[in-house]
Order: structure tokens, then sequence, then C-alpha cells
């Protein structure tokens, strides 16, 4: 009886994927194909809009709360808590949860709101006016915390972890600080102990100008030698590079090209096909269209992008292979470059404003302070009125520079404007995910550097394969660090890897 | 009262329209670029599958019955027939009734058996076994009896009527016969008289090889000096060249591409494009996604690919312009070629077994034969086991050639192994429509040849946007016909149009 009624949930479930996977391909097209002209991108929104709710209609069928409960009082279904239904019941439980506990009013001021948000957003960065967006900010904060009143949090916990929770699942601010803070200070040390002291690598790989068409043969040569299988996937482009899956077999990713920043598209594009190889090789057949058959959201999957960015594209056994690699799609232009000047040139650090253009480095003190002010927005601690302060002072403490205007600060991302809170964190949890991991791994496959120098990436990939992808959303993003290293999440594998590779760059080793 | 029911019923079919619009980019992203490998095929066919059951569910709820019978009364809505509240009441209606009309075991029924006879057709077709065929193509006519006696027909009319009407709205055998039969036999003579006493034009047009990106340039520069904007629309490519409309403003065509078939290529290209200028063209505004906003289908809209495709981009004013465009593309390739050895080479009649090969004259008869034949087996005439010697009869008889297998005769279209009746004459009704709307056209813009050598294609377009793009729907075909030229619709138009042309190339005027 009950294995009826598990079919019911699944193959409904399966049927919302549907839905949700049509309109990735809407996004996808918008993205890198549509025109842009006439009426097209309107009628492109309602489209989405219509599927929008259709989904939601099934994402909150009233059914779902009766199948589940006559599952989960099934023992033969949850008794291995790790088994594919064990799993189901897990996911599909906690994403109807968050879909039905909001009022329908409270998602609809929600969804209005944010839109205009975003609109007041994009004019007040233009304008450098934070003033003009500061009650569209307060307005999401208010509407936030209800929300957060509404999903709950654990005893103990605060509002943030509520809201988190939509993007880490489980996720509390204090096991979140657990990790980050112990980051941060040794970050600061060690960026410091590089700009003061190390040698800084020539920025001359970023000076070079080479053919489009070069790039582009280039980049899909490395990301297919890199495991994306380019059969089962696609590579376009589009103003943002992003990944998308319409399923194991049809993964699609986005990257951009610039005449002299050839850096930046293969970085690019290796982050994304990192995205790309996890979501083509998440469990197959059955499994398909489940939770069990799906990537980990969020810090996993980033785990995942930046594994193959950095660890592999940033690090010296990828540079002896590919520095061979650029003489044959850009014929003399970078020999007169050093090894040093590709390899170094690929891991400058700098001190910067912007988080989307930093360094591997650099990049997770960006993160922790959108982190720790988000969270005392939250809880009431800070004020909108005094965020461009708190974050000036935070640039300055954390990564030493000067915040001239809010649109270089406070106002660069439009992740708060859509009312999404929590979400920062999930990426430096990638990069300390990531750098644990490739451990785990180095410690089990011997030493990866000098594979990747011959080429070979196999044995990395073949890893995450069998320790990470295979298993879908078997394991919650903790219970799965713990299953592949032995260790809960730290900060030190992350610290260890970038002050190990970047000293040596740096000549101070 | 009945405003706010007529704008719930336009509503309703906006909002149907969204999903069906959706479907296309389903269609139109597996033909240009999907991923065939793995599950990606399967997948995209749920995809599909349940967008039509969302389609099908909306074209049939119940409510619009209710909201048509209000609106129906209202003579405010009705009194000009030719409003958009009339033609979108007229259109509604007719789609309304057609979806209803069947029960639901009959639909299920049909797909199951067309699916299958598809499979069965392809594998026949490959094997040259028709017997394999046959009692595939006696279900589906007993099901598509079935269908027909549930729409209905007129008094005097036939079962053809029932099921064309699908595809041509009001059409009947007896309406199709009174222009394709006095067709026929005076194109069989034309054909007749250029082959055998005519003088052929060379194939070196066709010899010639030239790369494929200088191909893709010429044809993207042809189509757009032609009127197709390319900014409110795309190019791509796909194995059998097609055009869907997401939008107005957002038209998608194919075409495809081999080294020595430049002429495929831009033919190709030209006819897809003269239904993408027809689909940018439609009413804008709040028409769309109605009705009153749409193209007609079939006939009228294969007339406007017609145009482009022959009536244009076979003209010898067309051939004066793109001649020296040639050399602009591919340098010197055809330097060795006459004006002849491209106009002519345009226009080379052959007697042949494939209509999707067959030229511009021959090409009707094709359709004759397929009209003739499909109107016999409904009516019981003609029976499946006759059919292979019906067509081989009648393909010597109005063609002059033998058919050597049925794979080459009776089983080379999809169509009939679709379920699909009285859809072939609408490609020759497209091309009457176009040759008397060219006559139209002419006589108010006078020498249009002159202006094609000139490069000057926008009088024409421009005409053919004031005529029938912007009228959407609100015309019936042979309304639309009279109304734009004066006259019913008559072969004679085309056949003097083939038989001046055609008889100037072959050197016998």
């Amino acid at each position: 009886m009950s294995n009826t009624t598990y079919e019911q949930l699944i193959d409904h479930h399966r049927r919302m994927e549907l839905l949700v996977s049509t309109t990735y391909l809407l996004a996808w097209d918008q993205e890198t194909l549509m025109p842009r002209g006439g009426g097209a991108v309107e009628y492109r929104a309602r489209q989405m809009a219509q599927l929008a709710r259709l989904t939601h209609e099934r994402r909150t069928d009233p059914r779902i709360a009766d199948w589940l409960a006559a599952c989960e009082s099934d023992t033969e279904l949850t008794v291995d808590p790790t088994s594919p239904s064990a799993v189901n019941l897990r996911e599909i439980r906690r994403d109807y949860n968050r879909a039905t506990r909001l009022p329908g009013d409270l998602v609809e001021q929600f969804t209005q709101t944010s839109a205009m948000a975003k609109n007041a957003w994009a004019q007040a960065r233009q304008d450098d006016d934070y003033e003009a967006f500061e009650p569209w900010l307060k307005k999401l904060i208010d509407l936030s915390r209800r929300k957060a009143e509404c999903y709950g949090w654990q005893d103990g916990g605060e509002i943030w972890d509520a809201l988190a929770d939509g993007y880490e699942p489980d996720i509390t601010a204090a096991t979140a600080e657990a990790v980050l803070t112990p980051l941060r200070d040794p970050l600061v040390e060690l960026i410091d102990e590089l700009i003061v002291r190390g040698a800084e690598p020539s920025d001359r790989f970023n000076e070079i100008i080479v053919p489009l068409d070069a790039q582009r043969a280039f980049v899909r040569d490395v990301v297919s030698h890199i495991g994306f299988d380019l059969e089962r996937g696609r590579l376009a482009e589009s103003v943002h590079p992003f990944c998308i899956p319409f399923h194991r077999d049809d993964v699609r990713l986005t990257t951009r090209f610039h005449a002299n920043m050839l850096n930046d598209a293969l970085g690019s594009t290796l982050h994304e096909s990192g995205h790309g190889v996890y979501n083509q090789n998440t469990p197959a057949g059955e499994h398909i269209g489940t939770p069990f058959g799906s990537a980990i959201r969020l810090s996993i999957h980033e785990s995942q992008s930046r594994m193959i960015e950095n660890h592999v594209g940033r690090s010296e056994g990828f540079w002896r292979w590919c520095a061979p690699k650029l003489r044959e799609y850009f014929g003399g232009a970078y020999d007169a470059l050093s090894f040093d000047d590709l390899y170094g040139g690929a891991n400058r650090v700098q001190r910067g404003l912007i988080r989307v253009e930093a360094d591997e480095a650099t990049y997770n003190l960006h993160i922790i302070v959108r982190f720790e002010l988000e969270r005392a927005l939250l809880s009431g601690d800070l004020s909108t009125g005094d965020l461009p302060e708190a974050w000036r002072q935070r640039y300055r403490k954390y990564l030493g520079v000067d915040v001239p205007t809010d649109a270089l600060g406070c106002l660069q991302d439009i992740h708060w404007a859509q009312g999404a809170f929590g979400y920062f964190p999930t990426y430096t949890l990638g990069n300390l995910y990531a750098a644990q991991f490739y451990d785990a791994a180095a410690a089990e496959l011997g030493d990866l550097q000098s594979q990747f120098a011959r080429g070979e990436f196999e044995p990395l990939v073949d890893w995450l394969h069998r320790n990470i992808h295979q298993h879908g959303m078997r394991y919650p993003a903790p219970a799965l660090c713990e299953h592949v290293t032995g260790k809960p999440l730290s900060s030190e594998p992350l610290l260890n890897h970038l002050r190990t590779k970047l000293r040596s760059i740096y000549q101070l080793s």
C-alpha cells in the first residue's frame, strides 16, 4: 500500500521537475540566444511566470502532505536514512514545508517588493545613491523577518538560520561562524604578508590579445579534457557565465570571452564545468527527476566548481600541462611569457573592492564581510542606515582598502536587493569543502599535481564521481564531508592550500 | 458584462498560447542544439508531452463553452465579422469544437496508433516493404474515418473535408479539386513541352563547392535584405529547415548547408524567411497571443514562403541582383558561370520521384497525386492494398516516371503515417495563392522584376505587410484572396507564371 503511495509521491515530484527543467530552458535561451528587441523579453517573463505558478501549485499540492504522512510512518521506506526512499522523503518534506509555511499574502508581498527593490537597487547603484535604496532594503529585511518567523529555527539559533536554510539546509549562523571566523584573521595576515613582503607575479598574461575563436576552441578542448562531456551538454555564451542542468545528459554551460582576458574565460569556463561535471554524474535511471538523483545545493555544488576552477585550474600541475597548449591554439602569442608569468598571472592576489573580480584568497574576505553584516542586519544589531559605514569599516579592516563610494561598496551585489539573505556564505563554504575534499583525494591518489602536469585529470574527477557525484543528495552537506574526509568541515585545509601555493608563488617559502 | 466575459475568454486563450509557445521552444532547442546522447531525447519528449497535456486541458476547459455562448449572443462583439472580437470568437469556437468533439478514447487510440505506425513506416520505408506498413495505414484510415464522423462535414461534402478542415479551415475536396484539376493537365503538358523541346539549363551551379561559413554569411545577408529582421528573430541550423514563432518579435528559422548545395541552402532559407516575415508582421500589441494576432494556417502561410522562395528567389530580377553578391561572398568560385547558369540552374525542371526534391513546376503534380489518392482512400474508392499500383499509374501519367520501388513511391512521405490526411493540398494551394498575390502586387507596384534587379524588395514586402500580414486572421483564406486580388483563387496565375518564366528559360518563347 505505502509503496504505491510512495510511487505516487515520486511520480508527482518527477512531473514537477519536468516543469522546472522546462523553465530552465526558457532561462537558458533568454541568456544565450533570445532577441532583446520588441516584446520578446516581456513575453519570456510571462512564459516563465506561468511555469513558476504551475510549479508552485504542484509543490504545494495538499495531497503531498497525505502522501508524506503515510510514507514517513512506513519504516521500510525510512529505516536506512541514506536509502533513496528515505532521502526522497526527507527532501520532499523539507521542500513542502518551506513552500507551504508562508501565507499567500506574504509570498505575494515579497515577490512584489523584491521586484521593485531590484529596480530601485539598479538605479541606486548607477546613481551611487544608497539613501534611495535604503527604504527598500528595510522593507525586505522586515519581510524576511516575517518569512523567518513562518519557517522557524532551532532553539538557541537565530533569525538568520531560518533564511539561510533555504540555500544551505540545516546551516546555522553559529556553524557558519565556526568555520568562517577562524579563516578570517589568518587570511588577513596571509594577504598582508604576500602583498607587503612578497614578489608580485607579473600581469603580462592579461595584456595579450588573442582571437575569440581561438579562445573558444581552446576552452572547449580544456573543459572536455577535464571531464565535462560536450556530447551530453553544451557550451554557449552569455553576459554572466552559468551552468544549468535540464537532465544529467543535457547540461548547459555558458561562458564569456574578451580579447585580452583569456584567463577570465578559462577560469569562468572551468568553474562552470565543475558544476557541469557534477550534474552529469548524479545518479541515473530511476533516480532522475527525484531529490536523490539531484546534486546537493549550494555549498557542495560550489565546492565542485571551485575544485575545478582553483584546485585544478590555478594549480602548478595544470599550468605545466596547459602552457604548451597555449602555443597550439594561439601560435606564438604567449611565447614571450615564462611559466611564472602564466601560473603566477593566474594567481595574483590583490586588495580589491569588488567581490566578483576577487582572487582565490581575498574572495573569502568579501564573503565574510557580507555574512557578518547580513547577520547583524537581521538580528537588529545593525540598522540599514548604518550599513554603508559598517561596510567601509570592515573593508578597511579585512581587505585593507578604502571604499570610495557605496556603488563600489554595499550596493555592488544584487543578492540583498532580491531579498536573498543567508546566501553569501555558501560561496566560501564551497571553497572550504573543495580544499578539504582535495586533501582527501590527494591522500588517496598520491601526487595529483604530477598527474595534472601529465594531463591526467581522470583520477581526481573519478574520485569526485565516486565520493561525491554518484551519491546525489544521499548525505546532507556536513555528513557528506565527514563521510568523505573523516572530519567535520574546517578552515584549515583552505588556509593551508592558500598559504602553501601563494607563499611559493610570492617567493616567501 | 459580456465584455468582461470576453476578456476572460481572451485571457484564458493568451495563457494557453504561453504554454504553446513554450512547447515551441522545447521543439526548437531539440532540433537545433540539444544533445542526442543518453536520455536527453526521451526526457525532452516527456517535457513536451506534459505541456501538450496542460495545453489540451486548457483548450477543452468547459468554461470556454459558457464564455463563447455568452459572447456569441452579444451583437456588439460579433456585428462586424472582420472585427478582432468576431474573429477571435470565430477561431476559438472552431478550435474548441474540434478539440472537444473527439471522445477521449479515440484521441488516445489515435495517438498510440500513429506513434506505432510512424515507427512501422520508417522501418517499412527502409526495407521497401509496403506490406509491412499496410495494416497500419488501414488502421489509421479507419480511425481517421471515426474522427471525421465526430467532426462532421457539410451536406454534399465528403469525409475528406472533415479531416482537411483541421489544416485548412472550411476547405472541401470539391473546392480543392476545382483549382487543382485545372492545374494538372496543363502542367503535365507544359513540363512535357519543356523537357521534350526545350533547352535544359546547365547544372553547373550545383557542381561548385564553397565553404559553409561563407554560405552562412551569404544567406544571412540575403534574408535580412529580403525583410526578415534578424534582430527580432534568429537563424540556426537543423536537419530539416523550419520556421517557428515564439512571439512576433522572436521568430526562429532554421536552414541547412552542404558544401556543393548553395542553391538548396538559399532556397530553404528564403522559404523559411517567407514564413518568418509573415510571423514578424502579424498584428501587435493587444492582439499578441490571440487568434486575430496570428497568421492564417496553412495555405496562406505557405503562400508567403513560396512568394519569397519562388517569385522572388527564383526570379530573373533576383538573380540580376544576386549574381554580383556571389562574387562578394565566394570570391571567384562562380566566375566561370554565366547569368543563365545561375538563373537557369535555380529553375531546372526535372521529372522526379521525390516530392521534397521537386522543382517549382513538377512539385504540384506530386501534390495532386497525393490529393487524389488520399481522397479515394478515405472514401473507400481505393483500398490500401491497391495504393502502390495506383501510385505508380499516376506517377507514370502525370510525372512521366516509372516508380521502381514503394520506398521511392507511396512510402516516401511521413504525413499519412502520422494520420495526416488532407494536409498535402495546402502546399499547392500556397503556390496558387502566391502566384495570384504576386500578380495583384505587380499590378499595383509596376515592374517588380526591375525593382528586384536593383535590390529593391521593400515595395513587395511592404505590399505583403499591408495586404496580408497586418490582417492576422481577420479573413478566412478564400475571403482574403478575394479581398486582396478581387477574384476567387484560380489556377491561372500559377500556370501563367510557370509558362512565361520556364518557356523563356528553356528558350521556347
